[in-house]
């Protein structure tokens, strides 16, 4: 079966709608979603930046804020601006990767985001923090402690390593991010349909 | 009549597509677009940047061009990437100004945009360069003379400061941009349809 990836950073503004978009749009066009985190950080830093651009750049962060809540309303998902951002995504990406790509490790991601960014009682969770992730993990229905000690292992500090110098590699320069088999790009929330479109059009 | 702002640089390669799809859009939407060029390069020298993002940014350069190319195959337009990024746009938003905003302006500034990114036969031309400007008029059934004379007049040259002073003034931090008559912000080719329903509802 062709494939796309989605390639997110859990720090990313803009995957919290593609996360909550991607499964249904690949489904109908007959696609698996190979979900792959990755980690923009190092990325950013190669380019001198010690932090997002949306930090770095006021003018185009207020935009994206609010262009983010118009983009939320659209789809119907809830959106409250955090007060932490960019978080650090480390922790979420290595217990994603503790988690197997069948459904699950998507399941999650979404919890991830939606604690994150969803969250209308009040400002978002910090995802940095172990007591969060164990709480996100449990809401989501996975064993919390098992996951985060499995999280810890070298070989998934390792696929985190790998994916990201994977992104890397292939000219990922934000998130979300769209591959195809045949490794065309597509950037963000708003290449969704597109990439899909181009992966069903290519198999 | 409610109206649309369309913001744009004669060096932004998004506007191109853009500044083809507009007019046709805000018609069926019963609004009027006002034709707004500006200069990005002293916005993008605000922020210490010498040139554009995507040429400081390689990777995301090399996806622009990529991702240019594939949105104006699927709107039908001509494409090249042009051997000169970014151009220097003052001449050609000059000349903008010293045309009305009745028509003249838009099918100005779809000549220039077409003669930079859409001439098949071989790469752009230097829009920079007064010879070129003056084709260019001819070309799409102008004085040039007497227009080339007018764009060089102070209170043209007054204008195009104005515009840039009052695209710093609402934050605007790229091109094309897209506002409304409540001061929403649109930012890019993408954010077209949406720019143009949200100036719909609210009239």
């Amino acid at each position: 079966m062709p494939s796309i990836t989605f390639w997110y950073d859990f720090a990313s503004t803009y995957s919290y709608p593609a996360a909550f978009r991607v499964d249904a749009a690949a489904a109908a066009a007959g696609l698996t979603v190979n979900w792959r985190p990755f980690l923009l950080g190092p990325i950013f830093a190669a380019l001198g930046w010690p932090t997002s651009p949306f930090n770095l750049q006021p003018a185009k962060g207020r935009y994206m804020w609010r262009d983010l809540g118009r983009t939320c309303a659209r789809l119907g998902l809830p959106f409250r601006r955090p007060e932490l951002f960019p978080q650090n995504s480390v922790l979420a990406a290595r217990v994603a990767y503790a988690l197997p790509d069948d459904g699950a490790r998507a399941r999650f991601s979404r919890a991830v985001y939606r604690a994150e960014f969803g969250t209308e009682s009040g400002p978002g969770v910090n995802i940095g923090e172990t007591g969060v992730m164990a709480d996100i993990l449990a809401g989501a229905g996975f064993a919390a402690d098992a996951t985060l000690a499995r999280a810890a292992a070298p070989e998934i500090r390792q696929a985190l390593r790998q994916a990201t110098e994977a992104a890397q590699a292939l000219g990922l320069f934000g998130a979300p991010m769209l591959t195809t088999d045949d490794d065309e790009l597509f950037w963000g929330n708003d290449r969704l349909d597109e990439a899909v479109a181009w992966a069903s059009a290519v198999r």
